[in-house]
């Protein structure tokens, strides 16, 4: 029997919903007994001649010190771990943080977070070990691009969708809606992304009881992981919209729907460049199920980028640990929510002959469409703004437009909406194809 | 004609090898004209609204001060640079500062270097676009086990192999070996990895001369991709052994034969934890071909990982920029070569009833093999050493053991020898089955 086999089998003894739902590529996937494990066994010897990088003799590296004076805030061990590489699974002082951070609104068993080169990262282990030629990944549209490149062009996934609002309002069966035409039994992946992108949602706690409804009836027909990409995390702004996590509103809720939760610090502690994410099953963390799919991550990420990058979690650590973050934290989603509350302001007087923006409540964006009825082109629209207004948005095909006031100041967005206004009431006015 | 179609003509256009060499992902891929095309578009606009990254409106991030302070030996402008989003494709300066270095031993044009998470992520990028199923993959054996999950674990390539000794001397001929049994005409991807993990091995001119002959052979028989695994380069201590990359010996000498050089600041600036690599391609920087693998490593990039690491990024441009780099980094070479000679002083005492050292000269690897006649396997060797000697090493099936001499101290290392002589004498001499 393989390595991989052996994993499958406690994979199965544990969850057998994700082992009914594991790829092809993860179903053959084991973490192989060569360097990184060799080396790891061979930790704390007196003489070591396991890893391939230049060290001292005891463990501290030679490196130029040009190098080391960009770490010039860490004290000299911190400034070694930064430059050395991180064990593959991460630091673990790392991932003993972010698990406590975890702990704090847990309701149910989480494995100790998987460390990942941001969040996307995290979505692409997700989708080598989920997802392949034919299978299903239900998502709201409108959705961020690059799940598309993720698990279809990469893996060959299906990417199968479901109206994210309805009669301009949050529709909380767009996954079940998606995933209709599907035979039952047949293994799917569901993306849910809260708060979203581009939408900028988070669901009521209504919308919540409906969603999770969906998802646990959907659960009957079919084994469901259920991705749950936390990347605005904590972000919200209206009182009474719940900023827990569905994570744990899914954990252990139904034998055949599994929970992944991808998240990081890319947004949660405003480290975009880090790339720091973490990837976080709900099964106990010391089983074999878990160390099965430690086994098969560790195995997945040593082959596409060798290790996650070790300053960044060195950087994340100083920050986790300092008890003035929090507070730092808070300051800034409460300009956030000042931006929130003027964007909000703003687009409440748009003309609705023109523009009908989407419901928002949280996040980074918010989401506008082109009256239906104008015939024009979001795209086209957006190089209007560019060449004619100075002014740069996201278009999403056919009639949306993505407003990221995460990266405005407050003053400018009633101008923003005003510039928006403009523009498409000129092209409004103009015949078809002559615009921007 | 869609995007991925004008790609691949420009490609065919610019090298028709690599065209012919795509795997049939590659072939699809193309960097959508979505969020990041667009945020790019933006740049400078005075109402920038694209990117969902926190900052005060002018570009600066919005972070914690408490992770400011990991980059203490920053300037404010260049934190600013750690804390948001690297382009997808690399910061510009260290594009520009690594094409650079390149630059000072090219006898061929070159692209822009595509910055990567590290070299083992370049080497997936290159598994992405260039393997697939079916593809045969050639191999110098012993290899670095990773080349295995990179290349036929995640993309179901076929690693076929040569071997890379022969009679205990270099055997220049093992990728021509490697590929002997396969069609003519079919497309092949070649590795070659000097100085050479695991066996810390770089050819002389003659063995050059002899390897690039070789390939140029195989390149009338079938399109041919050579990646040029440079992580150790300039790691050579032996006078009269070539340091320069076979990169430069391989562009532009065979219209069906195209490099590819992968290499990065892990080992040549011993920055393991920042997974700063780079890709280069032997074609002209501003060509259309050039272009089109730009689109399509940023797309695969992008659906990966997101974006490399800035933070990485930021301080590796601090060590490129400052002229006390290379005699630092020389500093470390003279150590590791003193370490070399050591290790090589020792081995050359060994037992060869025991033990067969393989010749090595550079890099931070040895490589001894167990005779054939002991019939012991080298990781019950392995075991040996970790349980009763207090001593770790790398066991490379069936009878490899390799030496990490760069990451013991000089002195430790005939001791070592000593363990590992004294280790294989007691096992040799017991029955087969009770070792280790």
């Amino acid at each position: 029997m393989s390595l991989a086999d052996d994993l499958n089998r406690n994979l199965r003894d544990g969850s057998p919903v994700l082992a009914a739902a594991l790829s092809e590529l993860g179903r053959r996937t084991a973490f192989p007994p060569d360097i990184p494990h060799q080396a790891a066994e061979a930790r704390g010897k007196e003489l070591n001649a396991t890893i391939g990088q230049v060290t001292d003799g005891a463990g501290a590296p030679l490196a130029p010190a040009s190098l080391r004076s960009a770490f010039g805030g860490l004290e000299r061990k911190d400034t070694d771990r930064a430059i050395l590489y991180s064990p593959i699974e991460g630091i673990a002082e790392l991932r003993r943080l972010w698990s406590d951070r975890l702990g704090r609104s847990a309701s149910a068993p989480f494995t100790l977070p998987q460390v990942t080169v941001g969040l996307t990262h995290g979505l692409s282990l997700v989708a080598d070990l989920f997802a392949g030629p034919d299978r299903p990944v239900a998502i709201a549209a409108p959705f961020w691009g690059n799940y598309r490149q993720i698990f279809a062009l990469r893996r060959g996934a299906r990417v199968v969708t479901g109206p994210a609002y309805r009669d301009g309002r949050f529709n909380p069966r767009a996954i079940v809606e998606a995933l209709a035409g599907e035979e039952p039994g047949r293994p799917a992946v569901a993306i849910l992304n809260f708060p979203s992108n581009p939408g900028g949602y988070s669901p009521t706690a209504e919308e919540r009881r409906q969603l999770v409804a969906g998802l646990l009836e959907e659960a009957d027909r079919r084994p469901l992981v259920v991705v749950l990409d936390d990347a605005y995390a904590g972000l919200i702004y209206e009182e009474g919209v719940p900023a827990g996590s569905l994570f744990w509103e899914l954990a252990d809720r139904h034998p055949n729907l599994a929970p992944i939760k991808v998240d990081g610090a890319t947004k949660e502690l405003s480290f975009f460049g880090g790339r720091v994410g973490f990837l976080t099953f709900a099964l106990p963390p010391d089983g074999a199920a878990a160390a099965a799919l430690e086994s098969k991550l560790k195995c997945l990420l040593r082959a596409a980028v060798g290790s996650p990058p070790a300053a960044s979690q060195v950087a994340l650590i100083g920050a986790l640990r300092d008890r003035a973050t929090p507070g730092q934290i808070e300051a800034i989603r409460q300009r956030l929510a000042a931006r929130y509350r003027a964007l909000a302001d703003a687009l409440s007087d748009v003309d609705r002959y023109l523009l009908e923006p989407l419901p928002f409540n949280s996040g980074c964006f918010a989401l506008i469409a082109l009256k239906e009825n104008l015939e024009l082109d979001s795209n086209d629209v957006r190089r209007e703004l560019l060449e004619r207004y100075d002014t740069g948005l996201i278009a999403i095909a056919p009639r949306y437009l993505r407003i990221a006031f995460c990266s405005v100041r407050r003053a400018a967005l009633p101008e923003l909406v005003g510039r928006i206004e403009r523009a498409v009431r000129g092209m409004a006015g103009r015949p078809l194809g002559t615009g921007g």
